[in-house]
């Protein structure tokens, strides 16, 4: 199983995902908040990538049915129900529901991987589940991380938390081969895995949060296996994987 | 001093580099080969994207004066005198020449690099070099870091270049904020600086040079402070930067 990681993306080009298996990570916040969500019994989460063509989308549905979430330079956007904290999916706020979601990264990452053969998501809430999906897929599959990054640029915590996914593949006896920044993530989780916060603290998208008043999200989002299932996008729309 | 890498030229927009001190990386194999050249005492180094480009600027130097390097494909190229192999860069060969040089990523980084203020080159043969000319620069002078990578893929060997002089910035009291890629250079470089083959052995660049019968060049790019100058790129020509 070759495994490659993309840190942006900008920096996939379309051929590359066709056909692979792609695991979308954006940890602060996007896939934090849809597995909370997913977890929390949503109905279903449609990503979009601009705050208009959500809010069109949410016209077709009827009033208590839906809920409009996501951010825009980190704050809830006018007009919707939720921000992008994973605390505000809650069970009593989003069971049932269908959820529209627009973020500044992450929806975009999740619409690139469009020509995949199947799209996962994973943060460090979900490492044990996805790694256990991962190992049930036939070995000849390649698996591609896309991460979210923050504003086209490279963010290590999306690095760490693919990392994760692979340190724990390899202690689960997964043979895997590991492009560049595979390695470089692997690496890096392992060197930091126990003090996630103090390698994070000076970096951009963690101290613009915090700088923002949302430490407790960012708690929140690294944490390991809170939520253990593995969302998959199909057809524009994430749900989470049956009899898994 | 705010540090910021990137893995590829491509990653890079203009804006972010315009009057910033840029420093190119393609450690396997064009500034390795420009190092060498220079620390050599070749008269001048004119980097060129295409080939056609470099032929037809030959046309205006009488023989004798100057010589053809570089690669496709990592293999020299038909008609040229020189491969992109440092060795072949030696004294007896380049000394008082112009050297037109092409290469797949390394002389695209460069050309990329050209809104910038100063455009210096860096490789594993000039950390403490670079790293002294760095110290004599202001404190709020910007510096930004141009990997090569490989075919516009994240490559390690230069993420590596970058650590280590970002390590031995700090070793010498810098003052320096590292953004995200920063950071997990030198982290990496920390990590790995007492086997650097062991860590590079797997990855795609190193293979494929080892592959193509060049294991040599890898040995002789990865020693430390073997050509101890600093080239500077200025208006499409390398020097060697005087009194330094």
């Amino acid at each position: 199983m070759k495994v490659s990681v993309y840190a942006t993306h900008n920096s996939v080009q379309e051929k590359e995902i066709k056909g692979k298996v792609v695991i979308v990570v954006d940890v602060l916040r996007a896939t934090s908040s849809i597995l909370t969500a997913l977890s929390n019994d949503c109905k279903e989460i449609i990503p979009m990538v601009e705050i208009e063509e959500a809010m069109n989308i949410a016209n077709n549905y009827e009033r208590d049915t839906f809920l409009l979430g996501g951010e825009r330079n980190t704050q809830k956007i006018e007009g919707f129900h939720l921000s992008n904290s994973p605390s505000e999916y809650s069970r009593e706020v989003v069971e049932g529901r269908t959820i529209m979601i627009t973020t500044t990264n992450g929806t975009r990452a999740i619409r690139k991987a469009v020509d995949a053969k199947l799209i996962l998501m994973a943060a460090f809430m979900n490492v044990e589940a996805i790694t256990d999906y991962i190992l049930t897929l036939d070995e000849d599959e390649d698996i591609i991380f896309i991460c979210a990054g923050t504003d086209g640029k490279f963010t290590l915590e999306d690095i760490l938390a693919a990392g994760a996914v692979l340190e724990r593949l390899e202690a689960k006896g997964a043979h895997i081969q590991l492009d560049d920044l595979a390695l470089v993530s692997k690496c890096m989780y392992e060197q930091h895995k126990d003090n996630l916060h103090g390698v994070l603290k000076s970096t951009y998208h963690y101290s613009r949060l915090v700088e923002a008043g949302l430490k407790a999200d960012i708690d929140d989002c690294l944490k390991m296996d809170t939520a253990p299932i593995v969302p998959v996008c199909k057809d524009g729309v994430i749900r989470k994987m049956e009899n898994f």
